[in-house]
């Protein structure tokens, strides 16, 4: 149903949402993702709700506009945008220079959370590896990652956040507590290496087992 | 062997048991997989026993009715049905909305069920990935997963089920104590996506090492 | 180079070893596999040294005589037999039922028997795994798997593992220190199981830490 | 762009780098690789900067010079070196034998380095993977493994590592602390075995937890 450019966007994000499928960050028919419409800036591709990521191709994604409502020709019977639209909808109208959004839902993202809610955030620091966040030049900085409490009902985790984003600190990322991660960037490239960058983070900071993790 | 609506019921089902093989859930030529028949709902297929999972191919389906029979067209020489065709077939008597019937042999699931079977069940709670279960539309919920004493002899497994299933609670799967995990669902989607939400919760609890594990 | 019977085996020989790299239990050009040839009982297909496994491919493969001297006609510039080569040279002289050895050199396989050397041995017991091994039908049984000091010259290796195969007991394989895991069995798929078994069992018992591992 | 033998070198280039995404070492558009022009000595094939691995061509190997200098046919808009292209051309200037250099950047590479970084090396003994290092013909010896402070300034990193290859001992890579491994060989086969040999060794070492790593 998508054509031209929006048709490679479509391409990418079905090639990413594999690739993220294969290092098993999307369990259960988790996750979402989407990307702003190359033709028309203020339209989304999103995964429909409920699809194994295993099997996911490019009929499954949609186009919703920025209030997460499924344009006409693709309101489908059983097709539902994802529970979590009004996350990336949300996070289009504060970042306008983002054009997609993602999310995993791997067994560190889940458990990181979940152990360091407490604390409502994590930092890190020190590792090589902060340079995959866009703008970074150096290891030697640290990168503030909120954690907010779970919630089915998505005005909730987006009050937790404001807080975060008002600071003018860069953020790249937050995680919902035992839920996993949501990052963003500039394109799919951008946000496919953001999830890159926290999902080693996450693993070099539980083999190390630091401060952080116990629970 | 298979024609019509049970050739693409068998290939999902075969479909799957590559995708658990990938996940390294199947070793040693373990494990048993099952669906009700589109065609007759009174024959289930079933998967032969002592097949290497990362080769299972359609041929290696066959069917057998609500008693375990294996049907006279599918009894060729060195066909058996698994060693666990009585759970399948009692599982789909208790519950008869129930078209799938799945087992992994993971690590995981081994030693969890190993190490509790003290406690004879495992409590799942907080985690997002429980909406993975048919029904849940809230993390904030507990879920019961039975653990029972393996034995060579099924009787003695259904018996030490039984009282779990006469509660009345949702049960989803049950762990037999160093063996494995079993679950079942409305088809085989829904099944293979529970198997994952175990899965990715043993994952979980093992990371977080939290009050259970530990043996 | 093979032909009839024996080109089918190579090929099974051949999936094998890439399944096992794909395990990730033959690093860095390590481990040697064979198989009786099926045209000439006398004789074996065996790996040639040195191969990185990843692109392990069928004429990698040579055929040697019991005494391990490589066939005229696979005698090529730079074409060695394993450096192991009279392991399996010995295995088949003691056990002739036996038609395929196989080595894996897993992480779990060489720091278990480093750990646990000092034991000589490591006994598994209680796991329904254990049915993988050849004529177990129970898994309440304890499975005795010798540890060896490692050492480059092979008859060390025989020597050590001599009053293991005396007391008549069955072992499906023995551990070298630091090394890894040697099986067998009456074909490759017998073999390939072992491993499996032996490996799942590795795995199983690291994440329980119970005595054994600490080191 | 590359002819000849040079195309055969980029392809096993390519390759192995694919081989490595698959590890999982290669994070984040992380990681560079080079080869030794067969065709000019004095150039080296190099990974340019900031590709996702996991789709890496061909197409994005440039050429150099051993100053580092981008071959005037391979300047393309956007097209850079990587950032530690002064890495490999130090290393092929002290070691004129060497004929590729490979990093790579794991979880295990970085936090063991991360961690250790205050011993300034590791030292692996004992284990029959250290046959993997070009001219080790047993494992009864000691393998030393420099450990460096990260820098982005690279001629700090060569500053910090030339006490380590000036005792002659023979060393096969070092650690760039919470960065990870840099090694090399006589050709890529090589230096991928030696990439192989480290990564496991660090994976044992991390699963004994010994003396080392904790921190």
């Amino acid at each position: 149903m998508f054509t031209g450019d929006d048709k490679i966007l479509a391409a990418e994000l079905v090639e990413t949402i594999r690739f993220f499928e294969q290092k098993n960050w999307t369990p259960a028919t988790s996750t979402n993702y989407s990307a702003r419409s190359s033709q028309n800036p203020g339209q989304f591709l999103i995964s429909r709700s409920g699809v194994d990521k295993s099997k996911f191709k490019l009929d499954d994604l949609i186009l919703i506009n920025s209030e997460g409502d499924i344009r006409s020709d693709f309101r489908l019977p059983g097709v539902k945008s994802s529970a979590e639209t009004g996350i990336h909808t949300e996070i289009y109208k504060r970042f306008p220079l983002v054009n997609s959004v993602l999310h995993s839902h791997s067994v560190l993202s889940t458990t990181l959370s979940f152990c360091q809610l407490k604390n409502k955030k994590v930092i890190f620091e020190g590792l090589e590896i902060l340079k995959g966040f866009e703008g970074n030049e150096t290891h030697e900085l640290q990168q503030v990652m909120p954690i907010v409490p779970n919630s089915q009902y998505i005005p909730d985790i987006m009050r937790d956040l404001s807080p975060f984003f008002e600071t003018g600190e860069p953020i790249h990322g937050f995680l919902i507590a035992g839920h996993g991660l949501y990052t963003w960037g500039k394109d799919v490239a951008t946000a496919k290496r953001h999830i890159e960058t926290f999902e080693f983070l996450f693993e070099c900071y539980h083999t190390m087992r630091r401060q952080l993790w116990e629970c």
